[in-house]
């Protein structure tokens, strides 16, 4: 079969590899049909995680058909058509059971797997272990183009923003940061029943998308940023600061924003550490919440796409066939540029 | 009256100065009966709280009794036995209702007002605004030596430390810095069930003391704090790692300590801006809370040390007169070296 | 001043009695400027509520302008815009402090006193007690309309249903009975995000409106409500089966909606005892709760109404100055055949 | 293999059966070396439970070794010292997936299979499906004669009143019933800080054990229970109600001990419909809680065994071999006569 193989930093190529098949008893086999790239896939790329190397099948996220069933599987047979998330699941180790596989013990200490420690989706097929704990059917009324972005990014700004956050009914939201992850967050706080969503972020695409995936407001990033906030928030910030890009800057933005009681969702994945001003922060009885996505509210993620209260197609801008994956990347890779979100690459 | 008066950095007097009095119809006078003195006493000492001015009765912990009651109060009458808090509830404005009384907006922005906005309770007599929301009547169960530690460090070590952390049955904790408030948590894990409580100190004193208030294991803090910490632990860390010290280099060890899905509880004063590796916690799926004490649990605290479950009266190691205020201050300025955890001082 | 006084089962007058007046320092007085009638005044005429006797003012919901301030109160000047809620909070009671006014030890045992225990709202004039504590200021962008709707029958459908009932995004809700409390509750399910909200009913104007308020189905109820409901729910049921009527037959039909695991959240106001199939029941981890409203998701539902989120207005049918305040309690009486849900009485 | 085999109302025998072995690769199959005897298999023996048809080997409970392990199991290996706890689960399913797997819909739509709707654990051996998500390993420092008790019942008195019952620091908690269930309950609220736990019984020999077992006081039940009751928790009432007997009567007991706003926590199983008081109970502000045992508090419970803050073994007063199992049987069914709690049947 063809699959993405990552070569070392800045070298990948679509190539011949081995078929992906049943290893283990409770292993599925999926065709792939659909899949996507996610900021992480650019930064392996880069070299920035040192456990992918060269050789591996690139990719963590699917929506494809059962071809093959492990004697041990019991919930999917061949011809289902399912939802393949970033996340593995053993579904009996203390994390599984707790409901934080992103930290199953028991599939690598970490529940991202694909793509990282095993091979991934970015290929025609891919073996999926631990498939009847991991796999989700994807109902008649949900897309292949809307249950794609529920296999990570979607979860990720509803879990590690939204429900981390803790929204709950009337509150005001910031999310610093309109990429993907930060308009997965703004198009799922009505779930929640915000009352207020600022979306800040430097570029006017992002900020347009914003308003139209859910925001309330529209604020450009700049020295004026918390001062901004503050004056539409009683001057006292707002009940939950999202940050959603990844760089100790934006962190600070975000911890600026918030009011006494309320709580900073950090989504972005850091590089370097980040130095916070503890001395005022300490006294303001606030919360910073962080995480890798656990994808188990896919579910109800599912459940409210299928009866169209989440236009999850919204996130998909440009469209590829499989053989154009490099092509995809190029645009994934200046997505600010090129007006894009999140591509979408169908079999 | 005689009081205990701020003077600018590293001055104080026990002096006379105006009679305490009833100025709006919602106050009440208490005559105190023992008050203790604060760390935050030490600061402002050091001229590090800005807000404190010249003239300031210092002070913010009391037991006492009624002499004064404003025309508006309904529930305290002269004669009764009360436990004046560190902070001061309107009971109305938005904080006070959701139960964050430390940022209540109508008495200052913030709850903390004695000894800091207002005069304190280091004094003969003690002006109590807002008494029927913020004064708590002492039962018979309970004397003046236990109660006036539920004024502040009690409250401060459950509500900052145990519940922030939101330690539950069967969790390991573990609390960085073993003076009073470290302590204080320590004696409260048992209310949530911990199963292990490791205490974290340079200090042998507190850590022999850390196990007489409750702890199952006490570390004598050093570089390999976090690698015996893990061995402890299933070699993940703890579920809820309480820093109660007030240092970046604290900070850091408690989050060393936690495993992922935790919650690092930082009840510290900082004076600095802190740097944390975001690089390698942002996956942990961990939380970092903060605050300033509510002292909203001083009901259920009460309850507890009736029933004799919280030997709250521990936590009194010297005991003095009014007129020895100087030397209970010189004694709590080293309270390490004259193994001294909290001073009880008597009218 | 003129005021609707109850003389006994079956009788009541709009006519003169004392002017209100501030008694204690607590108090304000409010000029009513728009009220309302609840299904509890009903029964109050029915003779059904033993505590309220002969000459009492009635009425438990306003919104008005303050004209009276009490010296001890803060929070309130006169010519304010107020909202008068059906429970008054002393704001220190135990129950007050945790958020449950319903059962204020101070005021009476019970936070509902108004047209109950003292003298009620439909009148030209109310003294409000415990004004800071009980009163909201309505923002500019909510009418009268809108307001005197989140007086009770608002946050009753939203906080003895929706709250209590621990609704959450992607869940199914069903709400049997769709007069004006079950339309609350319909018209606030989407804040916590539910899925598929489910209306039973007799009657069809109120089904067309349950529709209209948010429902996803209306279904007429009949023998085989149950056997319905539960082929809409996967066979299992609901999430969160809503009882808004009071008989006991309506909370069984409730109870057999509800899949295991759910919540059974009963808003009526029962009259009679009632038998449930605790041997079915007991092995279905539900659970049934009760109570009566505490009014403090005010602010929360201001906020909702302000953005727009929640068209209050819409449970207004008929409009009647005060002076018609007879034929308006004509209507009311009869509200399915008027197909009324609440009247709104301007002075 | 010998097994205990039920055939029909009134009989039962310890008889030759087909040895238990590996049916589907996730089965493991365990040699019992400690089991026990639960209320319900004396409910099987009269007629009560329609499933449990002739021939099927009783019981849901034991502690044992591993001996054969399926293709498909990972966690667990040939020599483990293994709890088999009487709910199954298989770990995928929607209720699996949210901790309440007594509703597996993969097993039987109910957990509980053992004894029930395959054959159970009073026999030399017994097959357990789903083996990596259904069984705990037992540590070192927990024996045989501890661990019996986790399987159900001390689970049970954990999960369905005091978890249900959301006892927490400082509450009041009333248990009707000091049987085996309502002494784990007792046995158990002190891991969340209860203050005061009465034990309502109307046997002097279970009353004693509830003071032992940790109640704080304990009272014959009578016609003055809710008076007797009352005046010991301010004539309001506890904060948690736990009823652990199965009567109407016991239920209304548990509900008229209620405070508004607390929790009746119903543990017992019911076998009539039952009439309660809803003309006086809406107002309350309660909730009524019910369900089987989930038993995934098993990992908490086994820490706190293992660190001796609850003393399980309490719960056996008698000890057979399995050659006596008829006269356990006998004990058990006479159990307050013969002042048994659990018995312990070792291989």
């Amino acid at each position: 079969m063809k699959a993405l193989v990552y070569h070392g930093p800045g070298s990948k190529a679509w190539e011949d590899v081995p078929d992906a098949a049943v290893q283990e008893a409770t292993d599925v086999v999926v065709r792939v049909d659909t899949t996507t790239i996610c900021g992480t896939d650019l930064h392996i790329l880069l070299g920035d995680v040192a456990a992918v190397t060269d050789g591996r099948v690139l990719g963590h996220e699917a929506v494809g058909t059962v071809t093959e069933v492990g004697d041990a599987v019991k919930g999917f047979s061949v011809g289902d058509r399912v939802l393949v998330p970033a996340i593995t699941k053993c579904g009996r180790c203390e994390y599984c059971q707790r409901g934080m596989p992103s930290h199953c013990q028991t599939v690598g200490g970490i529940g991202w797997i694909f793509g990282h420690l095993i091979d991934g989706t970015q290929a025609e097929y891919v073996r999926v272990p631990y498939a009847d704990t991991s796999l989700y059917a994807v109902p008649d009324n949900v897309t292949n183009e809307q249950a794609i972005f529920l296999a990570d990014s979607l979860p990720t700004g509803y879990e590690v923003g939204v429900l981390a956050g803790e929204v709950r009914p009337g509150h005001t939201v910031a999310v610093v940061g309109a990429g993907a992850v930060g308009l997965s967050a703004i198009l799922t706080t009505g779930l929640w029943g915000a009352s207020k969503v600022i979306a800040v972020d430097t570029n006017k695409f992002r900020l347009t998308k914003a308003l139209d995936f859910g925001a309330t407001d529209a604020i450009e990033a700049g020295p004026n940023t918390a001062e901004d906030v503050l004056a539409m928030t009683d001057g006292l910030g707002v009940d939950v600061s999202i940050e959603a890009v990844g760089y100790p800057e934006t962190l600070r933005t975000a911890a600026s924003l918030v009011r006494p009681g309320g709580t900073i969702a950090n989504i972005g994945v850091h590089g370097v550490p980040v130095e916070l001003p503890m001395q005022e922060m300490w006294i303001h009885n606030v919360k910073l919440t962080m995480g890798l996505v656990d994808t188990v509210s896919i579910p109800t993620l599912l459940k409210m796409v299928g009866s169209g209260r989440i236009p999850a197609e919204k996130m998909g801008t440009h469209t590829f066939g499989v053989g154009e994956i490099d092509e995809a990347y190029d645009v994934f890779k200046n997505a600010a540029a090129n007006e894009a979100l999140k591509v979408v690459i169908n079999a």
